[in-house]
């Protein structure tokens, strides 16, 4: 087993390219860092080289008030001091002027050149580097206690983010060793404790009468005292001194020497350069390999952000290897990144084995030998915080699904149920299933099935649990079917037309749903129009006798209160419906069954929920507050946004539709058991015809199911433990039957919740240098937590009083926002968009660099029609399947 | 006067290098560009060398299927041939590998160079570019015939521009001469006439022993039948081929041959070459200027877009000269554009002249030399679009402030005031201003002084039209002794702090103004909470036996209308209020005197209009649509958000506060003629205690007008005729006598709109390169375009009918927009977000590279305190003014 830590150090030295082999053989510079053997353990991560930070100390003030003064870092990128405003600025690429390389050579040439110098301290090496036989003592003398004056790194201390900085602190300090600041540099963190310096010190210094260049491999690495800005033992050092030059000269020449320093190939070179041959040779392979932008077309000043994904060593490498011949090919490296339209499914998991249940057995044992890791491997703090996170989701989930669910079926699945099936079925997927990182849930197609299964069996007075058990029983056996005959290897033709096709289908499942929900409210409580009908109400007493006394009292109460006021009628008031019914009378006219108000404030509350979930996830991506509050905002968005819609709703207090939540913990259908009868009042041939619906249920299953598998088993992930798909599916399937049984709503995998509980499980690369973006290494793969959050979604039932006060509304948003959300991902909105956009605005695509624009269009419409048909073809097939199913019962 | 299109070709042309007069002296190479006599006319924008079209064609398919393509495209950015997609790529910054130049500049070394060559058409140029010593007779022939084959050209024909481009035809063509697809190549567009082209030809040639290089300038320009993309002469000819050359040599050498021809410094230099040597000295000046990204940092497939502005060759030229001398300085060149933080004022204007209205008679004497001139230069096709455009804006503005003064002054000053006042008032200042192209609004501090005046005046029973009468005439008084005595020349020393002050004061009072309406707007329209007494209303009659008979008529008509239900009373029915009180009865109950829903809806209505003006703004920056569509809903988002509201509003038909308008023409106040009488009903002296509120509005007045003036007036605008600081002040002051003497709303210059003016009128450069911005040349200044839509504005009187259509909240959400909108523009409020940001991920702006953190913070925090104090002391200050006037009243 590794270390903790040891992972992210191996990731972050991956960009060095030396392997443990050449060090231990010592070739000489003359070998290449792209032969093939080389390139194949570098791949594997396997380097020694440690990595070097670079910095630019330059020589400021010449001639009254002498100072050196850090300006320039480098490990991937370069900062650079803002000398006004006292901050380093944002990581960039490097630009350099090609003359400043040609000078620094130059320089070079002429200069000291000193490999594996034996300096012990900074004093031995400066006394080192002084004896230039060109400098008089005198000379020696000044220039050495210059180079011994203490430098101003400006050290970012760590404050409140928003308020900028510390100035550095000019303490005086004399000795040898780093100082306190030094140690306290939050860069060091961000470099790994192997990590060695190379300083580069550049300057104007009008009394030396020729230039100055002095270049210096240390034997031992050692810490020389404040020269550097972190206390890390300096390997290389680089003195370019001179006298006046023009414009900024020395400074452009340290630039040059840093870039070239930061260059991982010019590094692996100069680490084994033997003479001043082997340095030059190295520069000029350098020079080979740069990027040119020509004057006058780019403005210099403008810095260049870090791209979001270096090119690999490997390509580089490729390509210097094609370059030594001749020209470089790197122009052309951007077509290898080309996908195909299929997705990059495990395929060794998918091969038929040609006996029955036979990728089912394969699947167990291949997870058996996984089993005692799956829990050994969530001991990590990490777990904890995606327990949280997906935790919230689920319950956030279960709440909006019961709830529209409870709506859907008149209460025979509600909340209580919602919750229990989630916590019974997602815990025993989690503890059995072959991709344990699923989450399952009642979404989309299922619950659309569900809807259309109940208003059927209503309209034909069917026993809607009994019925539905039966189409339970049958889709466990189809299920079973496909597992027995390892009918998931077909997942291997899902291309992304499939895939996509699905998804959006799902997600404009979801948004119909949604806006439908909020068009049938409005229906349930009318807008009240200028001459609609709603204004008249009052309180008619049917017994004027027997309910003068109640009239009175109620006067006596409220005396002054506008309700009980003298109308001038014995039999009637003007007290609201609710109370007229409570003090025995009876409320009439047309207004008394209108709540006003209601229809808009729904909306409002719709739209609230739906513009703050979608405002709070994108608070990730914004600039704005650290970024510890925005990931929280962005992550818990949909519970914030839910708060949100019920604290306003609380506020004003309204009559809104609540979610309807049982009290005690009961089935939700009055008078049902937890066990569901098999045949209740239904006639027995409908156990037969149940086959029919679960037929198509069967396909529904299982293309969500594996589409979703396919998509969490991507090769992209790095998943080390291996798909499930038959296990997967068996798994599914035999919760199918129990949720039936227990009249339970019926659940598969999710996409993006198992996505986003993925996502809160990957390991990144802790260390890495200032604008590199950390770098994947794969995913904590283990049952714990999934099982964790499904034990604490079933205690939650006792949630059950709090979730009263949630307005349905509220809901209706959030399942809007997963519907836009699911949406947006999917490469094949990106193509609609690109219908509406002019050739001359779309954006720099790499699918568009490769396939006329025609050719996309119609991939796109194809997919559009394909869409369409399914939004208008799918409910309505499973319609007529029902009306199928139901017509020897018409007969 | 200058030719129509004249100036465009002139400004396009100005990125050129080259004066007249060297052209007329003939220079040697020798003689560099960057000496100043030159610099000084090319900032003149006197040049003469035509601009080049560069075009690359490739030879593709060796060894089969040889032919020529034309892969790539330069003016001043890259467009590369996506030979798959088949389309051409957006305009990008081209990259090159450095040895493809070292490469390039070795052939040129061995190869052909012919300056000066008199060939008159392709046949003689190949002929005399194959007499390559070099070459065997037979392969001259093979290399003649190949040469004179026909490239392809990938022309872009104009379709709709969402379905992308049909690929090009292949027809057999023979002649000398160009195609007509050549012809309706719509670059051709983009092409000044006087454009010259430069053909690469480079490929892969397997038969040829060694690499041929020629170099060719034509003394003639010559069109080459269909070698060019473009049926433009040629200049230049480069051929570059050879036998078989590892990665994409010839093509990498050919971009580079391109990338060298499009520099304007090496085209200057190539031009006047009279040898390989001069040829060779450009080169290498054009390899001293490029700058250089190291390897292995940057993706070299990812393009760089074409930067906003280009760094001007004036210092160019000035960081060459220092270049030649030793280094580059291109770095230093940014500090350069540091603004500070004063505004742009020009200064001749505002130099105090110490004699009483010198400042006047100065602006009028300058203004009325170009009074002719401001109508003739009104003639231009772009007027009448900026005159729809400025029209709907100010009637939307008159609208709207309109709409809220009548509100805020109980029907003072109404919508017809408002439209009245405009049209006068505008046109007048067109007319007789000193920056005709200021629009006058209603708008700001102004109008929040004039409710607060009309609320003191009610307060204290005063007659209002009077004292604004007085108040008026004291404001003009003063306004004319600050015109005397030359206050205007204050202006110097406003900054970016009073200037930006006094914008997010103005926009604060906007955005709070829109949301205290709509919250006036909910207590109007309360909200029906449960248990909130609204429910209980019925109709009765006061005479049982004067009604009988009407209300048996309604029962009769409306048989089965709910309305007329029996309730067993006789003189009670449950009408609705209104149909109560026309059919004489009278409602009871506290529900009658509801409206329910009007409160949430006229809150979506707000809101609507709010997005969709922000959203339809939005519009022009982003990439869908074609741009004409983009702009439409762009410059007219406030006119679409108020039709969408208004569409919505009558869709549903509810009782929303509508926009109250006359029905004929006269004061909307019942009861006065368009002369306000000079006292009324109140006390002499009031007349002479209005000065002091005045005084108050004075100085608001003098602040909002010149600021407004300033920020008109400034120097990026380049406008040539100058300001008139004193002359607008003493505009304004004769119009708020006048329309204090009519009763009208006061008026000043209003920012935004009058930007907008000037936006509409922006003279640019027609002709551009692919991927260039096109330069700005200054504005049309004039008259006539403000005088129309001011006329226009009086004609829209008539609208009144439409008008009253309008919800209230679809204006208070424009107004809501107005004041967003102005507020974004202004850097304080980037400032404040900065507070917001942890360093890291603050934007990379010029101020932090400059001023340390903390500084931009203090600043930022100064001016909110200054903005909260001004928010909370200046309607309060106003207050206090007002009382202290009314305090003899009171005593």
């Amino acid at each position: 087993m590794k270390l903790q830590g040891q992972e992210e150090y191996e990731a972050s030295s991956a960009h060095e390219n030396v392997s443990a082999g050449e060090l231990e053989s010592d070739h000489g510079p003359s070998h290449s860092p792209g032969s093939s053997s080389e390139t194949d353990s570098r791949e594997l991560g396997v380097c020694t080289d440690p990595p070097l930070f670079i910095q630019l100390n330059e020589l400021l003030g010449w001639p009254e008030a002498l100072e050196w003064r850090e300006t320039g870092r480098w490990m991937l990128f370069e900062e650079k001091l803002e000398v006004d405003a006292g901050r380093w600025s944002a990581p960039h690429v490097p630009t350099l002027a090609l003359p400043s390389l040609q000078h620094l050579r130059s320089l070079l040439v002429k200069g000291l050149v000193l490999l594996d110098c034996p300096a012990r301290n900074l004093l031995e090496l400066v006394e080192q580097v002084i004896r230039v036989e060109s400098l008089s003592p005198e000379l020696r003398g000044q220039l050495q206690a210059l180079l011994l004056q203490r430098p101003q790194h400006h050290i970012q201390t760590r404050t409140w983010p928003c308020w900028g900085s510390t100035p550095p602190k000019k303490v005086p300090h004399n000795e040898n060793v780093p100082l306190k600041e030094q140690h306290q540099n939050p860069l060091r963190q961000k470099l790994p404790p192997e990590a060695e310096v190379a300083t580069v010190l550049a300057g104007e210094l009008g009394f030396l009468p020729q230039p100055l260049g002095a270049f210096v491999r240390l034997r031992d690495p050692v810490v020389l005292g404040t020269l550097t800005e972190v206390p890390l033992p300096s390997r290389f050092f680089c003195l370019l001194l001179g006298p006046a030059m023009p414009g900024r000269g020395y400074h452009e020449m340290g630039r040059a020497a840093a870039v070239l320093l930061s260059d991982p190939q010019f590094q692996w070179s100069v680490r084994r350069a033997s003479n001043l041959h082997d340095l030059l040779a190295a520069l000029d392979a350098f020079l080979e390999e740069v990027t040119v932008l020509p004057p006058g077309r780019w403005d210099p000043t403008a810095r260049i952000l870090p791209p979001k994904c270096l090119s690999s060593q490997h390509k580089r490498s490729l390509s210097r290897k094609r370059e030594v011949e001749g020209f470089s090919t790197r122009r052309m490296a951007g077509a290898e990144d080309r996908r195909g339209p299929g997705p990059q499914v495990p395929c060794p998991e998918l091969q038929r084995t040609g006996r029955l249940f036979g990728g089912l057995v394969q699947d167990v044992n291949r997870k058996a030998s996984w089993y005692t890791t799956d829990f050994l491997d969530a001991l990590h703090p990490q777990c904890f915080s995606a327990v949280l996170y997906i935790y919230l989701a689920t319950v956030t989930n279960a709440i909006t699904f019961g709830g529209l669910l409870g709506d859907a079926t008149d209460g025979a699945q509600g909340v209580l149920e919602s919750f229990l099936g989630t916590a019974v079925a997602g815990a025993a997927f989690c503890l059995l299933a072959g991709q344990p990182l699923t989450i399952l849930s009642s979404t989309g197609p299922v619950l659309v099935f569900e809807r259309l299964l109940f208003s059927f069996s209503r309209d034909h007075n069917l026993d809607y649990l009994p019925f539905r058990l039966w189409v339970g029983i049958w889709v466990a056996t189809f299920c079973l079917v496909l597992v027995a005959t390892e009918a998931s290897v077909l997942v291997r033709y899902f291309t992304r037309f499939t895939e996509e096709g699905f998804c959006a289908l799902i997600s404009f499942i979801f948004i119909y749903d949604a806006l439908g929900k909020m068009v049938n409210l409005t229906h349930a409580y009318p807008i009240q129009r200028p001459g609609f009908p709603g204004y008249g109400c009052f309180c008619q007493y049917p017994d004027p006798q027997g309910n003068e006394s109640q009239w009175a009292t109620t006067k006596q109460k409220n005396r002054d209160d506008i309700l009980s006021m003298d109308l001038g009628l014995v039999n009637a008031s003007l007290l609201p419906p609710s109370e007229c019914t409570q003090q025995g009378g009876q409320p009439r006219g047309p207004g008394c069954h209108t709540v006003p108000d209601i229809a808009f404030f729904s909306l409002l509350l719709f739209l609230t929920s739906f513009f703050f979930a979608t405002a709070f996830k994108h608070v990730k991506t914004s600039s704005f507050f650290p970024s510890v509050v925005r990931k929280v905002l962005s992550d818990f968005s949909s519970v914030l946004a839910i708060l949100l819609g019920c604290g306003l709703d609380a506020f004003l207090g309204l009559a809104t539709p609540k979610l309807t939540v049982p009290t005690e913990f009961k089935p939700t259908l009055p008078g049902r058991g937890w066990l569901v009868s098999p045949f209740g009042a239904n006639p027995w041939w409908l156990s037969v015809a149940a086959a029919l619906p679960a037929l198509l249920l069967t396909i529904l299953i299982f293309m969500d199911q594996q589409i979703t598998a396919v998509i969490l088993n991507r090769a992209e992930y790095k998943l080390q433990k291996g798909a499930g798909f038959h296990l997967d599916l068996f798994c599914v399937a035999v919760l199918i039957l129990l949720t039936s049984a227990l009249g339970l709503p019926w659940y598969v995998s999710a996409t993006v919740i198992s996505l986003a509980h993925m996502d809160s499980l990957r390991r990144e690369s802790r260390v890495c240098a200032p604008g590199e973006a950390p770098s994947f290494l794969g995913i904590r793969e283990q049952r714990l937590t999934g099982l964790v959050v499904f034990i604490l979604t079933g205690f939650s039932i006792f949630l059950a009083p709090v979730l009263k006060f949630i307005p349905m509304p509220v809901l209706y948003g959030i399942f809007l926002y997963m519907g836009v959300a699911a949406l947006s991902s999917i490469q094949f909105v990106k193509r609609v968009q690109l219908l509406l956009m002019p050739a001359k605005h779309q954006p720099d695509l790499m699918l568009l660099r490769h396939v006329p624009l025609n050719r996309v269009h119609l991939f796109t419409a194809i997919q559009l029609v394909c869409l369409v048909a399914g939004l208008g073809g799918c409910p309505k097939g499973t319609r007529v399947v029902l009306l199928a199913t139901g017509t020897p019962l018409a007969g």
